[in-house]
């Protein structure tokens, strides 16, 4: 049974990032989940907006374990983000184009429709924005300035990602790697800088 | 008969922009455009993706003159990003976050699913690209480095929408603001640099 709810799950966290949340059918979560409609409902009986609910939250916690894995195992927090933002430039080109950001189609869709989903999707951008805070402040940035960089860090990352699947390239996630990385090792401390030959 | 023409795609613009492509029904666009369905399909006898794509393109256009105004208008380049910025955020907190970027949340859904569509909104995109690099040229920075700003400016401010709207907050147009116009004056050759009391 707990087979068949991921299932549901998974297939979709992966339709919904694709397409939105308005062009996913509750049928083709049945076809390509292989479950029945009865098994979904029985799930989730608050049936689509549950299910994209959750969703948005899972896809979210899983992708706020990537940032903190990728920021954590790096050297330095600029090394770091630079290696998110290959990792994400990586993952677009691997699917064609298809897996960017899990939640941010869904979050302009509902942005002014959907009350409960939107609140969802800010929750998730928040929990991504205090990984990337801390971190920066833990490298030295005061608060107001970490919390600033974050922000403008994953506004950079999104906005790439809807000119790189749009455009099919990934020149946008190069050029905001190359100016979000510029920005962060800017607003270190002079003696925490790693030095240039690192990146 | 130009003045329905002319409703059906106010109408459409503003459902697709605020709510995308699949979350926009034709019965919609009837209800608030006040034309019948007949004459919908008279205009646009190839429906809803015929709709979708002309409105990205009079909508990408109508952005374009925008992004050429403002910067056209402006003292200095920086200056003129600054107000496009500041611009875009005055849009969005007078909409109650609904009215951003009139192509984005379309440009996602359709990326992987609808390639004549994901080809309109690439061919705006491309539009507004070069209008922002050619002026960033012509303040004296060279081509490659005036188009990777121009890239980048545009990704910080499509991703910038994307938290405002969800978290119905301007913190995002505002970080994004301050960190493209610093890049792009450090672009700038040195003697061409507007001062900084400017701002």
């Amino acid at each position: 049974m707990v087979a068949t709810r991921d299932r549901i799950l998974n297939t979709s966290s992966e339709l919904f990032g694709r397409q939105g949340y308005a062009g996913t059918g509750m049928n083709e979560i049945v076809a390509k989940a292989e479950a029945a409609l009865g098994s979904i409902y029985h799930f989730f009986p608050g049936g689509k907006d549950q299910i994209c609910e959750v969703t948005i939250r899972i896809s979210g916690r899983i992708y706020l374990e990537l940032i903190e894995a990728v920021l954590d195992e790096a050297p330095d927090i600029v090394q770091g983000v630079d290696d998110f933002f290959s990792g994400a430039a990586a993952q677009v080109v691997a699917t064609e184009y298809a897996d960017a950001c899990p939640i941010a189609t869904i979050a302009l869709e509902v942005a002014s429709t959907n009350e409960d989903l939107r609140r969802a999707t800010a929750d998730v951008f928040a929990s991504w924005l205090n990984a990337a805070s801390q971190r920066l402040e833990h490298a030295g940035i005061a608060e107001l300035q970490a919390r600033q960089l974050a922000v403008f860090a994953l506004s950079a990352l999104e906005g790439a990602f809807v000119l790189s699947r749009a455009q099919r390239n990934i020149d946008a996630i190069d050029a905001a790697k190359s100016y979000v990385t510029a920005a962060i090792r800017e607003s270190l401390p002079k003696a925490r800088r790693p030095g240039r030959g690192v990146r």
